[in-house]
């Protein structure tokens, strides 16, 4: 790690380019690398910490709903895969197939699983029988593939990281209030954990998943005024259960298919962080993901006493906080510049007179200000700091949302406003796939992101047909 | 889960077949269950609980000693894979190829990881410069495939779970260490939470994995005899390292190959704890892997206060246990055989009488033994239970391990007990890879378990063909 790959300096502004920004952090920060195999990548220590740490907390969050978590196959083969047909034709395009195993060609070839679908039903179509037995929350914490053209780091990648939740319950009721019920626990782990605001709300017909009977999405805004589909939920119906056999005996003796839900985010979110805080000094974790939240460094460390008293702060914030004592041979300097371009929300800075005076100075990454504290009083400081960084960030991340948002009354102003402002536009909807085709082409590439759940009456006909309005939609370019 | 599907005397026992009351207990344990993808396991939620309560274990022993955790593609191009000669000998015939991605058909094959040396010397190519960069201590958790003609669950299977550490260390000293310190976690783990005892040691050059200077074992015997590699870890030597071009500047200033070491431990460790520790009625788990460590059963549960008592129960140990209250509507009497089948440690049984004289009974799943215990002292009591189950697993496999192993000090006496005594063969060895083909010809499948660390000396010569003994082995059948 030699020390002049390091510098602030490389990180190319987000004005200048923000693609280039986010891919200078991404590496610089050491969070993935690129491999050999075309569009895979490798996650690196400081990156996967940021996974294992979103992870950690969302499985929780998952088991405190009764989600219990299995192993499915990671392959699929050809056959099973045909039996529900829309799903089919969203996914045939983009998988791998493997077709030979060991020395043998595969009469029925296998396609890595692009998602799990098909192997949760295969499997729920032997353990489901009776009204008893349901629901049945499962998920698991796997890895897909999906054969893509363009690669960006934790946004599309042919292989990437993520979690699929399959479940099957009673009723069409039960399911869909399930569908929501897991869309807040991810808008709450946004909102909790990684200080991300967003809007959510239902996808439309156009944009829902493949199969699904209604998807529903948070939409959190990155700092360039892009979203990125931040998590989905799915409520299927029983389109999948009529087509693999599923059935259970009723509460009235009868045979009938159960409903199912899927739900799932990904790596992707570890974008969503870099761009929705991240800064030109690099990137700013929020402090319930940072894989180091107080790093801590000594100053003039070469003076007696000053590296066995950071030592000694070191193992005692240690029980409390994930914590790193860097006692390097680098200046204080370099070790600042460091920290900053990593995120890591809080700097303890320790010296020789800080000691005497039985104190430290705090520095924070969100808004670099300094305090002096009292040793004495460190492990409380500490505590109350990280929740302050965690709610400014949250704060920023949602006056960027907030002043990015606009609204279109008519086609012109819409127009208008996808030329020159990046955001979201707020603008009423006839309900008509085809003028989101309209709103796509005309703007290259604004899509409807959702009808949020908060929808506003800002007019009674669509803004770009003017036929009557049926809903709000909330649209804006992704990634 | 229909009552009548989980009758204890659905399971085979074990003297009559083995692998039958393995399989059954597998099944009826609702560990796995096989998918119509050849060779590849679904591990159910009571399995894989088992399995995250083994990572959670083993992933904070890691971090202990400075591992870091990563995640590499589940591909490797085929060019990629041919750097390393006897690596590729090892495993090109048992991979899965993809030849196909999207509609394109793919110039450079990928292989779906059989193991993922080759990705992590590729990246450490990348990010090794200095001695100051070493050592590199990175592991992944993922499921790597080899196209097995024969399954059986958890112990081969097509696809499986595992972790796999790849290290890069300065000088080979170093790197050999670190290889037997992880041998060393892993028996640690295998003793303090898996409570299975081992021989453990290193591998005869005929058994030792494909590429490595030196491999290590674990050696665990399951309850009829068998041996099953419970773990490994390998010295590479600078072998990989060179193929791959990984170079660092050394302290000297001179341009350097760093050694590596590996090392990995699969959800084959689900199937030991089954052959270990399992009995006639079922499963029986070691309480600091089991999912639930506590099952609280209701006796007369619709009689009042019982329910809400046996709530109130659950929650004040749960703060403590895993523990789960079962208050369905199934009898006590096939409560009791359930968890007793499931493995679960401890059954707490409590009725209206208990409740009344503030007490209640503990049940030990290991020795059936019931004692009463004062609900006010509920906690310790548990948690000292617990740890005496757990003694007294580990103390009946030692006690297995130690009667069924036999000194053989010539051919004959070995033949004799390969033949009529299930176990391992302690015996002196010549060093020639000829005497272990032969026993292995003899015998019919008698292998070379490892060189054990703890080596006696039974005689000056080889057991097999006479000439002077180099070392003494423990020779077994394995899984």
């Amino acid at each position: 790690m030699a020390q002049q790959k390091k510098r602030v300096e490389d990180i190319t502004p987000m004005e200048e380019d923000f693609g280039k920004w986010y891919t200078d952090i991404v590496k610089k920060a050491e969070l993935m690398d690129y491999s050999s195999v075309k569009g895979c990548m490798v996650i690196e220590p400081y990156g996967y910490a940021i996974w294992e740490n979103m992870q950690h907390d969302l499985d929780a969050r998952f088991k405190a709903v009764g989600v219990q978590n299995v192993y499915m196959p990671m392959f699929i083969p050809e056959s099973l895969f045909l039996k529900e047909k829309e799903h089919v034709e969203g996914f045939a395009p983009e998988v791998a197939w493997v077709t030979q195993g060991g020395d043998e060609p595969l009469t029925d070839r296998l396609l890595v699983r692009p998602t799990s679908e098909v192997l949760f039903c295969e499997h729920y179509q032997k353990v489901i029988h009776s009204y008893r037995d349901l629901p049945k929350l499962y998920n698991q914490w796997c890895s897909v593939v999906r054969w893509e053209k363009t690669v960006r780091p934790f946004l599309r990648s042919t292989e990437f990281l993520w979690q699929e939740g399959h479940t099957m319950h009673e009723t069409a009721e039960e399911a869909e209030a399930f569908t929501l019920k897991m869309l807040h626990v991810y808008a709450d782990f946004y909102r909790d954990v990684l200080a991300i605001p967003a809007v959510i709300g239902k996808k439309t017909e156009k944009e829902k998943f493949a199969g699904a009977v209604a998807t529903y999405t948070i939409e959190p805004m990155m700092h360039n005024g892009v979203a990125l589909q931040g998590g989905t939920t799915h409520f299927f119906g029983d389109g999948f259960p009529t087509a693999f056999g599923i059935t259970f005996t009723g509460r009235d003796n009868t045979l009938k298919h159960p409903y199912e839900t899927s739900w799932g985010v990904s790596t992707r979110m570890i974008g969503a962080v870099i761009m929705v805080h991240g800064d030109n000094n690099g990137l700013a974790l929020p402090p319930r993901v940072a894989p180091v939240q107080v790093v801590i460094v000594p100053v003039a460390q070469h003076k007696p006493g000053v590296l066995e008293k950071a030592g000694e702060i070191t193992a005692a914030l240690g029980q409390k906080f994930r914590v790193k004592l860097d006692d390097s041979d680098n200046s204080p300097g370099w070790k600042y510049a460091q920290y900053e371009m990593q995120g890591v929300p809080i700097r303890l800075e320790l010296g020789p007179r800080d000691i005497e005076n039985g104190q430290c100075v705090l520095v924070r990454r969100d808004t670099g200000e300094k305090t002096t504290v009292a040793l004495d009083d460190l492990e409380g400081a500490i505590a109350q700091l990280l929740d302050d960084i965690h709610q400014n960030m949250y704060n920023r991340a949602l006056e960027n949302l907030r002043s990015k948002t606009f609204e279109a009354h008519d086609y012109e102003e819409f127009l208008e406003i996808a030329r020159d402002k990046p955001g979201f536009i707020k603008a009423m909807w006839c309900g008509d796939p085809a003028c989101e085709d309209k709103i796509k082409e005309d703007t290259g590439g604004v899509k409807s992101r959702c009808i949020p759940f908060e929808e506003e009456h800002l007019g009674d006909v669509c803004a770009c047909c003017g036929k009557p309005a049926k809903h709000m939609v909330v649209w804006g370019r992704q990634y």
